[in-house]
């Protein structure tokens, strides 16, 4: 019943073996290529196919809307949400131009956000409920909604498969959802607010105090309920953005998609993903490290090195979306530089 | 007489605060995109166009051979460097795959590798001499022969103006050259060898240790005559190639086309390039931070955090040619993604 528990597929040792193999002929001093080599050789492995690719890269944005908002934790007011579902469609958000930059499919997908009905072209709209309850009072999302919200980020990976993507990006659009990733992630971590929480989209320093009080009495609150219990964390203090790419990425996992995980939020769904079905973890590879004061202590928990440290803040998916353009680089060297022999070159040490 | 003491461009304030402008209107939280919104306006300033762009990036490999080879410091013999120049044309080596990535023009220059004449297509061969002069025993240059090489990296330039390039990429191949490199920047930052020496291709430990005895002694042998002059210390030390780049890294400032630097030995060939004419520096994005030891202290020289941390470390102008897609991404998202105004998003705090 519990479609998440399912086993997930076993990277291929063999396409492994055999791009190592290829990435000791190519004309480059041994290893001098480090993490190029490195992520060309896993996707291998992930793809089963000695000769990876990320010809169709696909990134889906989940987005949804966040009780606590009423707490005043956030810098932005709640309506951006909204607003920014229709940039994502119309190309004028950051991922929009990502996402045409490295010719990947873009989905976008409405999980719950505040607000009348709507219609805008390209957003799939699936109102689970209209933004999660305020967690400071209340859990944020009932067990059954917060399984319909992992159900759309499972369907949006089915998606992604019957559309032949090579590679799998989710991002999030939520205003205050760093508030309520950083709730789940210390429930995750048994760490008070203070360790993982951060000024998200830009909140000064008397704010950030309040926003991390809120989510400390949150603990409190939830914590007989949650009795570390990574899907009761989710329900208790996460969001449906947060539960969808959840879903997301155990589908990956057991469909066989590599995932590029992106900064702060993404990571707590990752991490709430490996607490549910830990070999989904052999499934991701990590984009970038973010400015947001928590994801470096997340990044360890996952012993994740992640392609780009560029200090990017902006969600979305954005920092995976901009690794894309070095997964795809480091396929193209495994695929087209020449071997020693096929150049005549030495490569044997002196 | 000495054209690389001629003044450099100065680059724009007015499309650096024009462009600075637009990133504050671009729908995201201020100053979300960091690393990405820094090299969008300072190209912007560098191109004198608030709507940068490397729709033409052009990339150099300036190849010659090192004396000091003599002295057992590589771990790969010296035919590599010959046999590379063949392997860049014909598209098999790391930065051919590179450049055709990026839609850059890649120009190959010998500047003087060891062996007899050859014509291979698309090599522009100038033998200023059959490989450098052991600088373990003499200097390895004459004053001429420097200049001679300094001036190949002029015209390359000048042919990469002619072209419209819209950014400038120098990589070098030489094998020994780490050796040369470290010798120079040991003189320019008054250090012994063992704060400058890696392992270059990948010698053992007891080679490296030789390694570095060998540029002791050189630095020894070479004080007087070098008496903390850049110039004299390129001559004594320094390769055909490293002052091949400097020379093109000086003649870019002078004719405004910004310059993306690599690794350690282009890093050291910029270093001599801002002692000789310290305006170049403005010109100078970095690329990526190589995994060379002693390119962390000469980054820290220049107070630069490059874009890129692979820990690459396979030369040819490789992590600068790397960063060029993520160069490239910043300026799609600084033109193309929407103003708050023009995507109807709040962009107010609140």
């Amino acid at each position: 019943m519990n479609w998440w528990l399912d086993a997930c597929k076993t990277p291929s040792a063999e396409a492994k073996q055999l791009a190592e193999e290829r990435q000791l002929q190519l004309t480059k001093p041994t290893g001098s290529l480090s993490e190029l080599e490195n992520t060309a050789v896993l996707l291998a492995s992930l793809q089963d196919n000695p000769r990876p690719n990320v010809d169709r890269p696909w990134i889906t944005i989940f987005a949804a809307d966040h009780g606590v908002m009423e707490e005043n934790i956030s810098a932005y007011p709640q309506a951006v949400t909204r607003q920014m579902l229709q940039n994502f469609t119309t190309g004028g958000a950051c991922i929009s131009v990502i996402a045409k930059e490295y010719h990947a499919k873009l989905q976008v997908i409405d999980c719950g956000s505040v607000g009348g009905a709507y219609e805008y072209a390209g957003v799939e709209r699936h109102c689970i409920i209209s933004g999660t309850a305020n967690f400071a009072k209340q859990v944020a999302m009932t067990e059954a909604q917060c399984i319909a919200a992992m159900d759309l980020g499972r369907q949006s990976v089915e998606d992604a498969v019957a559309y032949g993507a090579s590679i799998y990006v989710a991002g999030e659009m939520g205003i205050g959802n760093t508030c309520s990733a950083s709730a789940v992630a210390c429930f995750l971590l048994n760490e008070p607010a203070e360790q993982l929480t951060g000024s998200g989209t830009g909140i000064r320093e008397e704010q950030l105090i309040h926003k991390k009080n809120v989510i400390n009495q949150a603990l409190a609150l939830h914590q007989d309920y949650v009795a570390q219990d990574a899907f009761k964390a989710l329900c208790a203090v996460g969001g449906l953005e947060i539960a969808a790419m959840t879903g997301a990425y155990i589908r990956c996992a057991q469909l066989g998609l590599p995932i590029v995980v992106d900064g702060f939020i993404t990571t707590v769904s990752a991490l709430v993903a490996v607490r549910l079905n830990p070999a989904v973890r052999e499934w991701m590879l990590f984009g970038h490290q973010s400015a947001e004061y928590g994801h470096r202590r997340l990044l360890e928990e996952f012993q994740a090195n992640p392609l780009l440290k560029l200090n990017l803040r902006l969600g979305e998916g954005s920092g995976a979306g901009a690794s894309l353009g070095l997964i795809k680089l480091a396929c193209s060297l495994h695929n087209h530089m020449a071997t020693f022999a096929e150049a005549a070159v030495i490569g044997e040490k002196v």
